[in-house]
């Protein structure tokens, strides 16, 4: 009787389906005409380019992964979850990021034509698309190969190739679309509005293109491949768990994390659907009415389901601690970036870049404690419950209702970009103020579901850490990860520095990208004559494959670190090593990506509070040095913070898959 | 036979004796008189008056500490050495700062009367009455407890109070003098520099004395108790770690640290002459000359010692390996504070403050890489040749030379200060010129001393640590920091906020004691007839006054959190829970530690370097630029950055000290 394997796959096609209806509603809106449809078009065709590049460079680096895990003991089966993995990951960020290209400009037509809750309602559609197919597919992928390994615990270590395929396509869509969007970000800005003198998302920037393709493929296609893995790494991790696990119901603990994953699609289907009644309310009560409905709906099927199969009742409260913790580490990361830690870091730009700059790593810094706390407190609780079953199971609870959470997420961007193309094509000033009403929740969102994005794929790396610890001691009893054994502790300091140098190494790829697109846009300048009068038309294709180019050359060296650490550390100095360096990893990630975010999320909003008219508002001295925190604001938020959730990630899980030749 | 227990005690009073000769000689020469005995004056009674009200306020928190002590179960023994390593910590400091405060006016009238060499050679003997002072009052201190307790195991524990004592006292000296320092610094310069634009170090200026003041109570007294409890530290650790071990050896293991050190002080001694003899050659070579001769010495010595006593030649390679790691360790800072990073971010201000925030920040980053490589290279080379003894052992390698390293870090704030003083005196360009260049030795002396000062905090913190888990498995030996353990996992998330959160509290406090500082002088220029016009006298010692209320009102909170935190963790979640916190602050001291105090320091040598008329020199936009970045670096490098190292050692000490109670 293994026919209810089928159904996390089932439930993962209707929700392709249903993914698909919302993207055929969608589209059937105006996209505009002339001017607004061309905008359109370039950015979609810029997006367009960008992915086919990444996917190419992608392919190349997975083949390599492929083949060396197909020669190697692992053999075919992990090379096929590899693959199904990888494509799995590339086709969700691909997809999502299609129909948010669509979206905009049928937002900014929406918001110009009928007025604010049409255009609610499309974005959120071009951001549900996105949340489905990260839902549908990582049920799809992940279910198929466990219903095709038929849930045997003799075959489930070569599904951990699938969490390596997705985490590889995330880091790398993750590093290169950082950098790609804000080089373009920074380039566009630094040339148009200072040398030039032209406003922000002037038609006449030939960067400005290249930037606004950069917020799909940074924040929509990188953050959906970011969740994705964690997604799948969370459920992944259970089932390496539980497979290991002599207890009674070990079938039963295996199947879970897909079984509340289905669950979760449910309830996020739900919510989709109840925020799409209330899009004619104000959009920031629709979208947290839908954030919250959709978990409480999920945590009372879980507890149905759990109650039903006999698992204990113990286990449903790890899936509500996980639940209930996403949510409030993403409140804290809102008042963080969202209240008087912002007004402080605006206030001490009356002193200069200088305060701006210290009050903002001060507030980041402690940003840190409450959420990694409250980490530790989920650890705490859910393994007391149900042994390190339990931390896989809260990361399954935090995640299930990723289609909502994603979709919300993804909101958010598509309602920026629709700002930008309201801009560029001129459409007024009153069109200017629903997208800019709409871009402001979005980025009250944004900053709850980076919050979000890190805890979730901090307690999935620490139950994919979990599972590398429980499949070595499978051939190895004795294997232990004792602190005061100076091999672990070596690998402990290792670890440590890697998100250090990752974070290095990002923040100065920004700065050499920017620096290509820079001189781009002053040649254009100089060379087009009657650009900045207007009469001639930028290259902004040009741009877009410079910011590309640089992009893509950059992501390789970050990204085959990740890969290539827990290798050389596991083979050079044994499995010890191994599980502390992916301790220090897990612990130095999780510090930097919180400080790194929250930090710029705050110098984002302290620029934003000064150009709302306080302090001076625009063009004042404080203005200024709040632009300062803002530009490294920007990289700390949108590279180099984001890049440690999958770094940490991907490390894990390599880890878990060269575990058994350790 | 226990006479040889004496040895330490001698040496370290003769110690006392030489630094009193260095003392006396260096007070016979000219300290002037008119304007620049006044200034030299001010300076001094300056820092005494921070002194003073720092060690009333140091001494109620000390009392407290002594009474719990006192009435714990550890009883009336632990509680004489928590006394006995306060006071001699306390007095370290205040001699070695009394002196320094001497010399600098003394460095300065040399400059101008004699030239080069015998300003070098007074500002030397300022910086080794410290080296001294720290070398000796270590062996009186330790090796008198040690002596008292007659080397007995069964009251070694008791001698860990010492280690409190002086961390305790270290702890807020770094941080109320780091506090100082910077408010102090950054408020003379905003006011006096931008707003009443007269240039630094300009005796109308009301807070230049504070500045000046500061750099004595922050870098010299400061680094001294910093130096101090780690240089004690690591001898303590090896005592404890000996104490438990059931080897043949283990009088004479838990004796060696306080031999090795005794040769060590033998070999500073040595060092200092040799200096001295070479003070008529360049600054830079004759520093170096020291730097290196003092630890051969101390190794061949430490190598005939070892061979006679019979404990085994593979102790003496632990000693050689952390005598090499510190000044390899001490090289790399040196690079990255001096050469190509330094250079780039200079150029980084070409395209304004962000840039050169962001390429600081980067450079900052990837500069833990490698000493952090280093410090897992002594951990596991030493751990293998002499198990976690090693570790303790190796931190004594590194730390017996103290003297002579100690001397010359303090040598550099003493030029500094030399420089201000004939600055503010009107001595002249050539005197300027002459304590410019000792100033330029001593900034790279004092990175390089800053790099050995956290690598050797750390192995010394490492070392208590393991003298902890070694302290606790005696009472319970199933004791285990297994990092699967989910209690262990939650103390290393926890400790791993700790650094965040204090580094976000210090940078803080130093801008708001800022704050205080700008207030006042921007009072006295206001309220103060004829200041500015340079016919009144500024009310210097009302700055002290506010630098000093500041300080000491905001180093109660990072201080309390430090000394409450391992005893709430012991005793709130239990001893796996406190060994894990104490892992995960480690490892985020040591990174933090190392990222602050490398990214502060490029940013000050950018600055300097535009300044000698490089990328447009002083007044262009690309130094304006560099300032910020000077700004910000000023309390990474000089506030929270140090007070990393004290920040893990006190917890670990504090940790080690109630290990038998839990």
């Amino acid at each position: 009787m293994t026919e209810y394997l089928a159904i996390p796959v089932v439930l993962g096609v209707v929700g392709l389906v249903v993914a698909f209806v919302i993207y055929h509603v969608m589209t059937r809106h105006n996209h505009g005409e002339g001017q607004v449809k061309k905008i359109g078009d370039q950015i979609h065709l810029g997006a367009m380019v960008f992915m086919k590049r990444e996917y190419r460079m992608l392919g190349l680096f997975a083949l390599v992964l492929l083949i060396c895990l197909y020669v190697s003991p692992l053999g075919f089966n992990t090379a096929l979850s590899f693959l199904v993995g990888a494509l799995a990951s590339a086709t969700a960020g691909f997809l999502g990021m299609f129909a948010a290209t669509k979206a905009n400009v049928r937002t900014a037509m929406a918001a110009h034509n009928h007025g604010a809750p049409l255009a609610l309602t499309i974005s959120f559609y071009g951001g549900s698309v996105m949340g489905l197919c990260v839902a549908s597919l990582g049920l799809v992928g992940l279910g198929g190969l466990y219903w095709y390994f038929g849930g045997d615990p003799a075959t489930a270590h070569a599904i951990h190739g699938f969490g390596m395929g997705a985490s590889t396509v995330a880091l790398f869509s993750r590093v290169g679309g950082g950098i790609f969007t804000k080089s373009a970000d920074v380039g566009a800005d630094l040339v148009g509005k200072l040398e030039a003198g032209i406003p922000e998302d002037d038609p006449r920037n030939p960067g400005v293109i290249a930037d606004n393709v950069g917020d799909n493929v940074g924040d929509i296609a990188g953050m959906g491949s970011d969740i994705f893995e964690s997604y799948c790494g969370a459920m992944i991790a259970c089932i390496a768990i539980a497979s290991t696990m002599q207890v009674a119901h070990s079938n039963e603990l295996m199947f879970l994390p897909l079984a509340l994953a289905s669950l979760g699609l449910l309830a996020s289907f739900a919510g989709i659907a109840l925020v799409r009644l209330r899009c004619s309310s104000a959009p920031e009560a629709a979208l947290r009415t839908g954030t919250i409905f959709a978990p409480v709906v999920f945590v009372i099927m879980a507890w149905v389901l759990i109650d039903n199969i006999g698992v204990g009742t113990h286990v449903w409260w790890s899936v509500l601690c996980g639940a209930v913790g996403g949510v409030l580490i993403g409140l804290i990361t809102e008042y963080y970036t969202g209240s008087s830690p912002v007004r402080k870091i605006a206030r001490s730009g009356e002193t200069g870049a200088a305060t701006v700059m210290i009050t903002g790593l001060a507030v980041g810094m402690q940003s840190v404690v409450l959420p990694v706390l409250f980490l530790a407190a989920i650890i705490f609780i859910s393994t007391h419950l149900s042994g390190l079953y339990g931390v896989g199971i809260a990361a399954v609870g935090m995640l299930s209702t990723v289609g909502i959470t994603m979709a919300i997420d993804a909101y958010g961007p598509v309602a920026d970009n629709a700002g930008g193309i309201a801009e560029m094509a001129g459409m007024g000033e009153e069109t200017r103020k629903i997208t800019d009403s709409l871009d402001e929740v979005g980025n009250t969102t944004a900053a709850i579901g980076k919050g979000f994005a890190i805890g979730a794929a901090a307690l999935a790396a620490l139950a994919i850490i979990a599972a590398f610890v429980e499949t070595v001691q499978v051939h190895n009893p004795d294997f232990s990860l004792e602190l005061s054994n100076p091999v672990v502790l070596v690998g402990m300091f290792i670890g440590g520095t890697i998100p250090f140098l990752i974070a290095s190494i990002t923040m100065t790829a920004v700065g050499d990208a920017a620096f290509d697109m820079i001189n781009e846009i002053r040649r254009q300048f100089r060379e087009i004559p009657g650009l900045l009068e207007g009469k001639a038309e930028p290259d902004t294709a040009r741009c877009v494959d410079i910011a590309t180019t640089a992009a893509l050359r950059r992501m390789i060296l970050p990204g085959s670190i990740a890969v290539a650490a827990p290798v050389l550390v596991g083979f050079g100095l044994g499995a010890a090593s191994l599980g502390g360096m992916l301790g220090g990893a897990l612990l130095g990630c999780v510090l930097m990506a919180l400080m790194m975010a929250n930090a710029g999320g705050a110098w984002d909003n302290a620029k934003k509070y000064i150009e709302k008219g306080n302090l001076g508002g625009k063009g004042s001295s404080t203005h200024a040095a709040a632009v300062v925190g803002d530009t490294v604001g920007d990289p700390f938020k949108d590279t180099s913070g984001p890049s440690m959730n999958i770094l940490i990630n991907v490390m894990a899980i390599v880890s878990l898959v060269i575990a058994p030749l350790l």
